[in-house]
């Protein structure tokens, strides 16, 4: 893993690929890698649809060894969504099987002088491009059966779906599971219009004889990994709820914090919750036939998936993620586990944002489109997003698009990108990390839900502005450098409880590496990726004005806490102070 | 015109009406009088069609009076379209009557508690607000029509069509003109989404017993009128180019200087010109019974305007401005003058700002949705745009937001607003105020056309970045502060070139004001007026990165002249260092 591949999309005569050796960029891996890449040689006023954007793909420092969990893919460029720099994250084979290919990084530059849409394969001896325009318009699941078809079934698949090829704002790259289903997606910003914008359908990857990445220190490698296991699995997070229920496990925990945001950010509590639980959704899964405990990727243990079977026992798509139940869900005022599950199978499919399609449902809601919570409405728009049609296009666009198109004033978007799960007036600390991530809004960049309400790494009161900024603050750099190892961010819960756990994070990288990076190191590496794409963002033209809620949420209360958010701008501009 | 009518349309109980006398606000008129407004008043990140966001229109501070010229309305808010401030500036006889009323502006603000449409009436005995839920959807001369049945044919409206009750951000406030036709618009930035986010569909003002206003030294302005007439009579563009072809009396002169933007800013010159040019389009006019020469409000001596009547004589629509017949012309390489007055008349109906569609639709052409030139094609989908269906939600929406929806890269809009019929490449100096402007691109905040290629006010190479900031910051300035009088822009021509018809203009004003007001105070209140837009727009968000042109313009050469648009970006920051 210690070559760049880059690929000239634009070049006289067809795409152009080169390798390099990492460079200036040595040390960097996964958001790391892709942020300095992006910052490095991205114009920030460039469109991101144009030649100069770049389109980044790198495993994290970690990934294609035996450490558990380390099966993270990053994905940057400049964000059509957003306007901003963006590193979206997938799990998924993708991360694993390219760092075993030697590859830290593929960079796909320029733009196609015409309009074919090209195939990249990769294996050990080399990569291969070739046009196929057979594939245009392939939903992500007929695209991988035909993959497979062609290539067999030991490969990997990183793709785009009809959202990607018509270049739209919520468009994602699908990575393929362990069963060869594009279920994982580097989903947020519109990844996947920068690889439809560069002509490139899917990278199939093939890593048939290539080995396991060799460490440094095996010995102390094998027995920081086996730390590392142990304290996964000791920790209730990721040891018990989370394979228990996967993610959904939040929903009665957020709903019971009164931070559930239902029907587009009015009220912090839902009704039909219990019916769209984590717990009801293990429960139906397991009834029928599915599975309420999976991995996503080779090595993970902590199993946060599943399969989610219809009525008749048929897949109907992976367990969706409590994001996805709830945009579908709270969101949209809808308690229909089995269309939430349809739902996720068709975004997967044209290749969408769970999350900025159902919080774009919402707003259509709200601007009276469809019903509030009618399910079957809510699909045949989400087939329109996949057959191209004038409205999918606005709601394929997001959330933000589809307000300007039908003058709603409430949009839950910050920098563009629709906010996610938690309510920020009832879950101060992850309003926070919303306002100001150089993401937009984005969870997964300081996940405050944590301390603010499962109690992990703390506890700060969820409904006060006292200690967010610095919460948050702490969390945007822990993630940046989490971001950059490849490791699952689920891991965050063991850390930050655990000292020893962290600890042997730490040993399987120096381990690995034949470093002796301690806890200050990593805090230095998430302030360095920070500060990139802080400093990329401001020559985008961004502002401390655009590290802002929309003014609703100061503005109106939410029940049931009725609370509005309190953090200070001026507080807000305090949070990249360190 | 010393009192401020406020009408707070989300009053508890329905609107509420009150009167205050300027304050604050004394001395400012027009342009100067929204941005103090909107700049004091409005919260710059507050949502543009929320209850924060004010509409403000004010007639000049020489509105009203027998001052030749003076006619000319502003009208600002947040601007929906580019988020920043805004002042849209109309023709017709609201600002003369708005005037004569007593008022130095009309303020709405709030937002009405339900949907109901309301209608304003103002005349000498007050202000009469009522529902009135049967103009939902009346397209502006229809609307116009049932005003005229209900208050008789000696009133002005200020009116807003379907474009303006969906919000959408091309939508204008049409001003009725001496005929009683709604041909006047506040076209540009969407002022006609706020006023229908305000629940207003139109307003209606009778002047009916008012009394012109009165000068202080009536004598002298007298004298200083005359000086004035003569003077704008004298002058080559204002006494014969706009009098005998109006303002499309440039097609030809920017089709000659190879910047005319045509086909989506491909190329500087377009074959059809000739067909579609000022020359044409009067001799068309006059032999079918039309006019080439008319005004479009009581005191116009430049009579730029005119009336262009189908083959069979019929009234097709007022005679369409250069700006127009530019957009609906080469940018969508369209020479049909029929289509595109057809156009012009569809949307002053739906109440839209034809620069902002004719460049949308060319965007559109460029993405394929319909086919370069194809008028009657153009034509449906403006009825799109009336009916509100999805196409129409994206292409109402203007350019930046149609580039979006149908991924084209090549959008020309600075500051979300499309660009107008000046290609930056061929005329540099028209580039820098583009950018930089507060408004969004912009012809009109500093019309370096007329030294670049008029040859008014001096002489500086279109083609080179040399002298192009000094003079777009010179006109900037002088810009604002007359958009502050109520008089009609194209008296700059006049008072660039004639010392004693500048010095007429401040006779005007120092003798109806009793001021002793020289150019330096005019540079002043130009500079003042800049300083609070500008620093509205930066606590909107704005940075220097927001005053660009599209990367495109500087990478790709326009021909005949292949040129780039060259002026530095450092020197683009100097435009308002003064």
């Amino acid at each position: 893993m210690d070559k760049i591949l880059r690929i000239d999309m634009g070049a006289e005569g067809g795409p152009r690929v080169s390798e390099e050796a990492l460079g200036a960029y040595a040390g960097f891996g996964g958001r790391a890698l892709t942020s300095a890449v992006v910052s490095k040689e991205v114009p920030p006023l460039c469109h991101p649809l144009g030649a100069e954007n770049k389109l980044v793909i790198a495993p994290g420092l970690l990934s294609g060894t035996i450490a558990s969990m380390s099966g993270r893919l990053s994905v940057g460029c400049k964000s059509p969504l957003t306007g901003g720099i963006k590193e979206a994250n997938s799990g998924g084979q993708g991360a694993q099987v390219l760092a075993r290919l030697g590859y830290a990084a593929i960079i796909l530059e320029g733009k196609p002088q015409n309009d074919d849409l090209y195939k990249i394969f990769i294996n050990a001896d080399g990569v291969k491009i070739s046009v196929d325009n057979s594939l245009r318009m392939l939903p992500n699941y007929d695209l991988v059966e035909k993959m497979k078809q062609q290539h067999g079934e030991k490969i990997t698949c990183l793709s785009i779906g009809p959202a990607g090829e018509m270049k739209m704002g919520a468009a994602t790259i699908a990575v393929t599971d362990m069963e060869l289903r594009p279920t994982r997606h580097a989903g947020r910003g519109g990844v996947g219009a920068v690889m439809g914008a560069k002509g490139v359908k899917v990278i199939v990857l093939d890593d048939t004889g290539v080995k396991m990445r060799p460490p440094k220190d095996p010995e102390k490698f094998k027995e920081a990994n086996k730390q590392w296991v142990e304290g996964l699995k000791k920790h209730p997070v990721t040891g018990q709820g989370l394979p228990a229920y996967g993610t959904n496990v939040l929903t009665n925990v957020l709903n019971e914090a009164g931070g559930y945001p239902t029907y587009n950010f009015k009220q912090g509590r839902f009704d039909g919750a219990a019916k769209i639980s984590g717990e009801t959704q293990a429960e139906t899964e397991t009834a029928r036939g599915g599975s309420a405990t999976h991995g996503c990727h080779r090595g993970c243990v902590i199993q946060c998936s599943g399969t989610y079977n219809d009525k008749d026992g048929h897949f109907l798509s992976k367990q969706p993620e409590y994001e996805t139940v709830w945009s579908h869900g709270g969101q949209c005022g809808n308690s229909d586990l089995d269309a939430i599950a349809q739902m996720d199978f068709i975004e997967d499919n044209y290749g969408l944002d769970t999350i900025e399609m159902g919080v774009t449902l919402g707003v259509a809601m709200e601007g009276g489109l469809l019903k509030w919570g009618d399910a079957q409405a809510a699909i045949s728009m989400l087939h329109e997003v996949g057959k191209g049609t004038p409205l999918g296009r606005i709601l394929g666009n997001g959330a933000a698009m589809t307000g300007r198109a039908f003058g709603v004033e409430r949009v839950p978007v910050v920098k563009g990108q629709a906010l996610p799960a938690y309510d920020p007036r009832a879950v101060q600390g992850i309003g926070v990390t919303y306002a100001t991530s150089t993401m937009g809004a984005d969870h997964t960049a300081g996940y405050a839900v944590a301390t603010n309400i499962l109690g992990v790494g703390g506890k700060v009161d969820p409904l006060k502005p006292e200690g967010q900024v610095e919460l948050s603050r702490n969390l945007q750099i822990a993630t940046a450098a989490v971001d950059s190892t490849g490791m699952c961010l689920f891991i965050a819960f063991a850390i930050m409880d655990q000292p020893e756990t962290f600890q042997a994070l730490l040993d399987l990288l120096n381990a690995f590496y034949g470093l002796n990076l301690n806890a200050d190191g990593v805090v230095e590496l998430g302030k360095t990726v920070l500060k990139m794409e802080r400093d990329f963002n401001a020559k985008a033209g961004f502002t401390s004005e655009h590290d802002r809620l929309p003014r609703f949420f100061k503005t109106e209360k939410v029940p049931p806490h009725d609370v509005v958010f309190e953090v200070k701008d001026e507080d807000l501009d305090k949070v990249f102070n360190w």
